[in-house]
């Protein structure tokens, strides 16, 4: 599949078939020999003989404030969350800010106090910094890109979605399509009437309890934009295995499953910032569930395995048997998600 | 001096005063706790009791083609280089892009085939990558933010704004002020009719045989936003020194000297994106400055010394012996000048 376009369209920043397109086809080609660790959710960086994880992401959710959030929230656990699927708690984070002439000093104050108290949470420094204004309606008001290093304190952990092997389970780490539901909800003006909010969170405390223990994890992806579909995905192809998921244990709000019905969506394409989809052994899957209700995560479920049917392929069994593939969700989506 | 205005104004984001108010007015009073290595170019972190240099900038220069660069080229220079006025070589860069609908893939295959020709050149491996794409008028054409992580090849070096001593001298790296002219040239349309060229580039190449050297270096800094100005007055204010620069000491191009005349700037507040300002011993000024000569750094030149009188402030001598301050550049300057 070729960029047949000459412009840069909204599918392009989707996170589905048509983002995976714009790297391979345009970024790689030039940047092949340049670019190491691609594939997972943070690269890893070695000085000194010592490894660390390094993710990268720019925020630009709109809008800026949301139930459950805001961008400076957002803006630190999506870094902090990258580096935690590769079993790393990031110690260090940059931000770079982008404002818009106007923009208003109350809601800069308050993005820059939930920045500051997440990152507090997540006991990251802030390493370097760098504010940028830009005149009015050159942005839409703020983005923000931040990038964490992470630590591995667990070295005895070696998560990857290229050895992912057949026969492992896959649990998610919570309720699937909340954050895309609210602020898709939110955009429609649609008035939900209920306490239903973003689950955007920082992963590495509930995930470090699994990390600490004795269990046979192989990856972890925090299933962000294309959602646990998009993720599914990825691991299929990476490791050239197959994934059947079944369609009546993946653990979705009915508020959320509501919004779905009313808008035409399937909650495992829709972003998630503070849930993630974990591969671990078969044998574990049950004792790694009982941690992760233990330590806050308790709407954590097994949602299906690996195989060696239909290598690169994700299958969904319904409640009466069919089967169907579960495909890269594609076209626009929702733009401005995260 | 508080931030009386409700809204984000274009001098915030100018290097200038109003810059160093917001930061120290809103960004501080909720960070504090949590940020290390404020008032350097680059942040030290460290990991397993090593150390690295980390600095982040994010880049949205307009017009994104210029005169000797675009915003791929300066998106690898300015944060390699603000890495390298610690005395690192950046090793790891991370980079994120945002895009706004309908933009030109043959101006994205252009920017970067450009960003990846200087990270080659920097030696820096691209470790972790974001694409975010936003609907049409949500943002003006590109940003592009990244992060370099620096190693340091040369211990001995301790550099800081902070450790400057009185009798030091100061160099320029090169001319002074070529970015910002013609950046504005360029947006005032103003046809030069020369080959005047931004003076975008790496700066760690020519600096590596002054920090291979046995010279006394203090600090460098690299000359963006706010020009030499800015970096004078945060050196004399975090180093409680004087500094006094002699006017006919300057290196400014003609056609730079033309285009300020006319358009009433100073060059010494105008941005550079490939020159530093250099602290160094006064007995080791004129070795440091035939090193740089030989090493492609051929208008480089002591501007000043450093001195007791006048602690915290600049003071800017002419040939006929007059002396002014020279004041932080304040006002809106010029946005979107990288």
């Amino acid at each position: 599949m070729k960029l047949n376009t000459e412009s840069i369209l909204l599918s392009h920043g989707s996170g589905g078939a048509e983002s995976q397109n714009l790297i391979a086809e345009l970024f790689y080609p030039f940047l092949e020999s340049c670019v190491i660790g691609s594939g997972e959710d943070a690269g890893i960086a070695q000085i000194h003989s010592k490894d660390f994880a390094v993710s990268t992401d720019g925020y630009v959710i709109s809008p800026i404030f949301f139930a459950g959030g805001d961008i400076g929230k957002l803006s630190i656990c999506g870094s902090c969350n990258d580096v935690a699927m590769m079993g790393a708690k990031a110690c260090y984070l940059t931000a770079s800010f982008m404002l818009e002439e106007g923009f208003k000093i109350n809601d800069l104050s308050r993005i820059v106090e939930s920045f500051s108290k997440t990152l507090k949470e997540s006991g990251a420094k802030l390493i370097s910094a760098d504010t940028k204004v830009l005149p009015k309606g050159a942005l839409d008001k703020i983005f923000i890109t931040t990038t964490a290093i992470g630590e591995f304190l667990y070295p005895h952990l070696h998560l990857s979605a290229f050895k992912i092997p057949k026969e492992s389970a896959i649990i998610v780490s919570g309720n699937i399509g909340t954050h895309g539901a609210v602020i898709y909800s939110n955009r429609e003006g649609i008035n939900l009437n209920t306490t239903l909010e973003s689950d955007c969170a920082l992963l590495y405390p509930i995930l470090e309890p699994l990390f600490a223990s004795n269990l046979t994890l192989y990856a972890l992806r925090d299933a962000t934009r294309g959602g646990i579909a998009s993720v599914l995905n990825e691991w299929a192809q990476a490791s050239n295995i197959g994934i059947t998921i079944l369609d009546s244990s993946l653990p979705i709000l009915p508020q959320v499953q509501g919004i779905c019905e009313l808008l035409g969506f399937e909650a495992y394409n829709l972003a998630n910032e503070g849930m993630c989809v974990i591969c671990i052994a078969k044998s574990d899957a049950q004792k790694a569930l009982e941690i992760l209700h233990k330590n806050g995560a308790s709407n954590a479920a097994i949602i299906g395995y690996t195989t060696d049917r239909n290598p690169k392929r994700v299958v969904l069994e319904t409640n009466f048997g069919a089967k169907r593939f579960l495909d890269y969700p594609s076209g626009e989506l929702l733009p401005r998600i995260c």
